[in-house]
């Protein structure tokens, strides 16, 4: 999907849209985790704000709906002092009759600087970024199973918290990996980032073959995937993206699949646990674990917003 | 539904919650109201904030719509300069299956500062205030039947302001009181503030015969309920609660319980008439008491903004 | 629907409320575009944002849904430093048997300092000025078939953009004219900025014949209607207005009337094309007209943010 010139760069090789961790220059990537920690300290400041989108108009555009990703945006742009428009698409003016070209267009036209998209078709923010006004910057909050990239991202900051170097990890993402754009972006930034072993986990319907192509280890039982891991990603069913006859009954992937104090004895004693959320307690991990000191779970959302601004405030600081 | 311990008071007694009227001390409710009287005047000037709530974030939960409720919160936020967060969380990630413990947690980790919460349950903002992070302050914005403690704040401000000396009152609740947190929230604060007779006036199926044992005088007829009254504080028939073979017919109702300006006549002379809103004219009260002079509706509303001013500057200023 | 004495204007002929263009002194009229004029540039600067309704308050009260035209608002109020709330309205408290007349009541009393109105039914924003506190300012963004007089305005603004003059201009209006309050809006302002010929162009089901009364001339084939035309405005068909028997199909319209660029050479070379969008291309327009260099449809949009802004701050500062 990506073209050839990567459209997320300009000429200067500068970050101007957001749309996949995939083709993203290392040292852009590792520029927006250092950006995020300066940005994590303002967050624990009393007055949560910095005036560097101040004046800027952000257009949240959730063509699928996502409270929880749209709140992250929400508050990342608002603490950046922009203004902040929601857009409940779905039941606008597309239901009219307008194409999405015309749509964003339009909103471009209204001084638009920023658009934050999420839809249910892969490649939808590379098509509105084709046709932004020069002026407007696109930020990927999920397309379709394509990519997710600052979840991606947020994930690279929290195993950078936590573990500091990249290149000696092992590191297991575990469950519907098939239906997952974050286990695709962190596959990208994982690779970037030179981890040296990168393991697919879960049952042969929800693991793609073709991952081996990307320098994947697939395993098929969880024992072996995540057998002495450093970190390990947990996904949950994206049971709404599944038809019936693949759809697995929960107790049965727990038993297999579900993560447990246990199993996860495996890893190695320092391991990380991350999910992305909604968690799914009882389906694909066990509560004990979420709750438990090795899970960092809740840093990560914490880590999402200061990402979620570092990314902001890098493309909105770049021209075409 | 409240623990031994006041949870809505940290070791210094200071109010770091507001969920319920029921165990406020005397003091914290009648600081609230003085607090409120100050923002009052903010509210008649021509710029409308106060920098006190500058660079917090306001998340607005609301398990039950309440269009009206919300956007008093919201203007009282934006008011104090907050960042509010509208969450549309009845059709968010509760419904990928996410339980209310972890929506909460995962919304704490976005270094939320205040959570206003609506809910159809009783108790759900006890069990929030139970698991957020020590940095977040709770709102209960109403709860079931349980309790909805602005308004009765607000409704005690209204009477403050017209009535100044509680201790020499008759206060009629004309209604559906069974359904009615507001009614709740009104006899606590009202023998809080020590009113020496409170009326719970309606038919035997909308008014709980253990009101009895919170002091209450329980009167099913109208003419014995607002005699000699000095405030009348009217309720709608809570329709949506009610199964059809207790719903009294709009007419039979009015004929009973409506509120006419014949009847008024009963109460004293300068006996004010207040109403939570929405009004059902007609229904519970004749469209020339809710127009007239003794009417307090539309001050009531006013003075509600100035109160959740109050709650919400009270306890952002109080530490856990 | 207007009363003899103007609702609009207060005693000294300051515009205090934007209902409708018809009835809207010249002046005033060319006040506003004037006004826009310098708000176009503050939408250029990199802080796009004046502190003019700093600590004001503005309600959008969507009572029919319109993304599109309440996010232009909300952007225009923001730019002017206001706090915006957004009502569901259509979910909200009227549902619970409560009348407009109290909802605005109720939310007036809320020290609103102005609400933006759209509404299916003509004449409600009138309804909404008779009704409000004298410190609150009504826009009509929309009422029924009747009037949207900040399109209208938009509109002027661009023909004087482009046009300058308005006295030499032959202006057609093309389309479902019967159903659009634009149309009605548009002509009301091009009469008051004395253009000498307008015409309204379509199948006589769609062009009401009491036009000819307004001083309109009616044509019912495009080639009579743009012949020599200065500017051309197309309407969309509102199908949502239209009964199965009077709707033509898309593709029998588009060959009638549907602007393509072999009849856009009828106009005069220079002659601008606007259309308020959403569009549907193919169906009154060509894609190729759309995209082409005579359209002005997305400076349209520009503009409008600017009008808008120029609305609202003109009648923030006229006291009743």
């Amino acid at each position: 999907m990506l073209s050839k010139r990567n459209p997320q760069l300009n000429s200067h090789g500068e970050l101007i849209h957001l749309l996949s961790i995939e083709g993203l220059p290392k040292a852009v990537l590792t520029g927006i985790l250092d950006t995020a920690g300066t940005f994590l300290s303002v967050n624990d400041r009393d007055v949560k704000k910095v005036p560097l989108l101040r004046g800027k108009s952000v257009f949240n555009l959730f063509f699928e709906n996502s409270t929880r990703t749209r709140t992250t945006f929400e508050i990342a742009a608002k603490r950046l002092s922009a203004d902040v428009i929601n857009l409940d698409i779905a039941r606008s003016s597309t239901a009219k009759g307008e194409s999405l070209v015309d749509t964003i267009a339009n909103l471009s036209a209204m001084h638009a600087d920023m658009f934050v998209v999420r839809h249910s078709e892969s490649g939808a923010p590379y098509l509105i970024a084709q046709h932004v006004a020069p002026h407007v910057h696109v930020v990927n909050a999920g397309d379709g199973r394509h990519a997710h990239p600052t979840q991606g991202l947020l994930d690279m900051y929290t195993i950078r918290h936590y573990k500091r170097d990249f290149t000696q990890l092992r590191v297991a993402i575990v469950g519907d990996i098939v239906h997952s754009r974050v286990a695709r972006s962190d596959i990208h930034a994982l690779t970037t980032l030179g981890v040296p072993e990168i393991r697919a986990v879960g049952p042969k319907t929800l693991v793609p073959g073709d991952l081996k192509e990307m320098g994947v280890r697939v395993c098929h039982t969880l024992e072996e995937g995540i057998k002495d891991a450093d970190v390990i990603i947990m996904l949950r069913l994206q049971n709404e993206r599944m038809s019936g006859a693949l759809l697995p009954s929960a107790g049965e992937y727990f038993k297999s699949f579900g993560l447990t104090p246990e199993k996860l004895r495996l890893a190695k004693p320092d391991a990380i646990v991350m999910h992305p959320g909604p968690i799914n307690r009882g389906v694909e991990i066990d509560s004990a674990v979420v709750d438990g000191a090795q899970s960092v779970i809740l840093p990560q959302v914490t880590f999402g917003i200061a990402v979620r601004m570092a990314v902001m405030a890098t493309i909105a600081g770049n021209d075409a």
